[in-house]
């Protein structure tokens, strides 16, 4: 579902520091294309922020991306910055329907590269299910930005039945992730580092929200924690879980779902796939008891087909996460350390 | 109200790209001082986001902070972030009580810096009685960013009798403005321009949201826009309504509330306070009825001891702002064209 939008004709094509006066520039860059792109009553109100309804109990999160490149195989910051945030708001339990978008943009970046990026956005939010309610957009001089910073925040209403927080894990639950990981990481890598591969690598970064709220609709309060596993990869989740519960966490090797491709990118790259950065995966920790039918519900479903049960929540050795290797041997999976890759969202 | 708050003991002095790696480094500085900072039961959750009640009409608003130089006479940017998307929404009518803040941090920024710049955030935030619940933090390299950005969003219960669109303004509505104009820009201004005044100009940054709380208790639907005239400055504000409402607009030389002192630095500067942004100064739009009573209780009121009745809506010369001057001449305010101060906010 890609949308054609055609580049409105401006009489400009370089964002310049006036487009960030609050102006006539700014206004002309809204009115040009932000404003229709993205059309809805509450944002036609050309107001401070977004008036509407939401009753009961609500997700609120925000993020900023900087993701760089911009552009990558797989997509852009633009879909980043809406797929990331609908995430975040799904793994609270809520159910995402109106987000903030807010650019930083540097002096100099192009009208083309500017509107592919909101034809992005609009393209993710059109996916998701969600509108884009209030916005901003600052300028700031070439060489104190790199080309585009985008925060998206959102609202959103939570799933009747989620009741979700690390609180609720105890031992015995299991832990499911919903698909291959590492591969967000190593596609905007390969580009950072000119790698070639056979088929280019593209990122993985889609919208989670309908297939979780699916999972809530049929195991509400069983599932204990859902959390997408992004900057510091699958292994960093597990070890602040490990830390926030006192508890343990097992986890098999041979569970640990990566495509081929990118498990041979890791390896030339000298990265552990379980420290990579993630979009388009979330891991879930749930009752044990309905832990089988969770997986066959998700691997049903198109964005969770290659699930797997990654592990377990044990009380023994409290706050270590351990890895059973494919040849039998164990280790202990430590928290990163520094920066594996930088500006990965 | 200044919070002494010692910044805590750390085995780092500079922000690296590690501290924005998800994993080791970026735990430490949060653990370290962020999450202690501003302590609140939602933020001890560390999850994606915060979960809490809210019931009815919300208002929901974002801005993105990249106000040069990070510290002012007057404030920083961190008192600056919650302000002024605590502002927004109180423009909107809402009550704000949860922000969220997100960090885009250079590489290098020192840990001195950035702790002030929390601190200040956290001052505002329990100036204005709201809880920071949820948030983010980026690194950039050094040279693609500017020492910090700061995206805060809000999302906020409407007061019950808010009604607030330009939609409803009408010809006769009066227009008010809460306190003089254009001393944040002339603040930040002079210190990039290395001005010398007889007394230094200072930041009027502040909360509004309790001042226009009370405005709406009483007041409540009479009251038909209320808006800070940031970016852009009161002239853009006025054109804009004029464009969206297809009403004329006059305003009094005479009733510009402007501070001597920043009066003769926008002098020396070449710049209309008309244009400049301002901070901790609303405009608002209310029935013609109501307006002296309105202008009464905002005197009243410490935020609004400078407000004056800056003019009124008319139905003559549509979409046209005329400035009558002190002499009894009259002039065309158009929209601000370009950039005049980036940077501001």
């Amino acid at each position: 579902m890609n949308i054609q939008c055609p580049m409105p004709q401006l009489d400009f094509d370089l964002i310049t520091l006036g487009h960030g006066s609050g102006g006539l520039l700014t206004n002309k860059l809204l009115q040009a294309g932000v404003f229709d792109l993205l059309r809805n009553d509450l944002l036609d109100e050309h107001h401070d922020g977004a008036v509407f309804s939401l009753n009961g109990r609500v997700a609120f999160s925000t993020d900023s991306y900087v993701v760089s490149p911009v552009f990558f195989p797989g997509g852009n910051i633009g879909e980043l910055a809406v797929n990331g945030t609908v995430n975040d708001l799904a793994m609270c339990g809520g159910m995402p329907q109106h987000l903030s978008l807010a650019f930083i943009l540097e002096e100099g970046l192009t009208m083309r590269e500017f509107w592919d990026i909101l034809v992005a956005v609009k393209s993710a939010a059109e996916r998701a299910g969600v509108q884009i309610v209030t916005g901003d957009t600052k300028v700031v001089e070439r060489g104190k930005g790199d080309k585009i910073f985008i925060n998206t925040s959102g609202v959103a209403p939570l799933h009747p039945r989620a009741n979700i927080s690390r609180k609720r894990i105890k031992a015995g639950d299991k832990i499911i992730v919903s698909g291959e990981i590492a591969t967000h990481g190593i596609a905007i890598m390969s580009v950072r580092e000119g790698l070639e591969f056979e088929t280019a690598i593209h990122s993985d970064t889609t919208n989670l929200n309908h297939t979780v709220a699916r999972l809530l609709d049929r195991f509400g309060e069983q599932i204990h924690l859902l959390t997408d596993p992004t900057r510091g990869g699958v292994a960093s989740v597990l070890n602040e879980v490990a830390r926030d519960t006192s508890l343990g966490m097992e986890i098999w090797q041979k569970n640990v779902p990566v495509d081929d491709e990118v498990a041979g990118a890791c390896e030339l790259l000298g990265l552990d796939p379980l420290y990579v950065a993630n979009e388009g995966v979330f891991m879930a920790f749930v009752e044990s008891e309905v832990a089988g039918e969770f997986l066959e519900l998700l691997r049903a479903d198109d964005k969770g087909r290659n699930a797997t049960m990654l592990g377990e929540v044990v009380a023994a050795h409290p706050r270590q996460v351990i890895l059973h290797s494919a040849i039998g041997g164990k280790r202990v999976v430590n928290m990163l350390v520094g920066e594996q890759l930088p500006r990965i969202c």
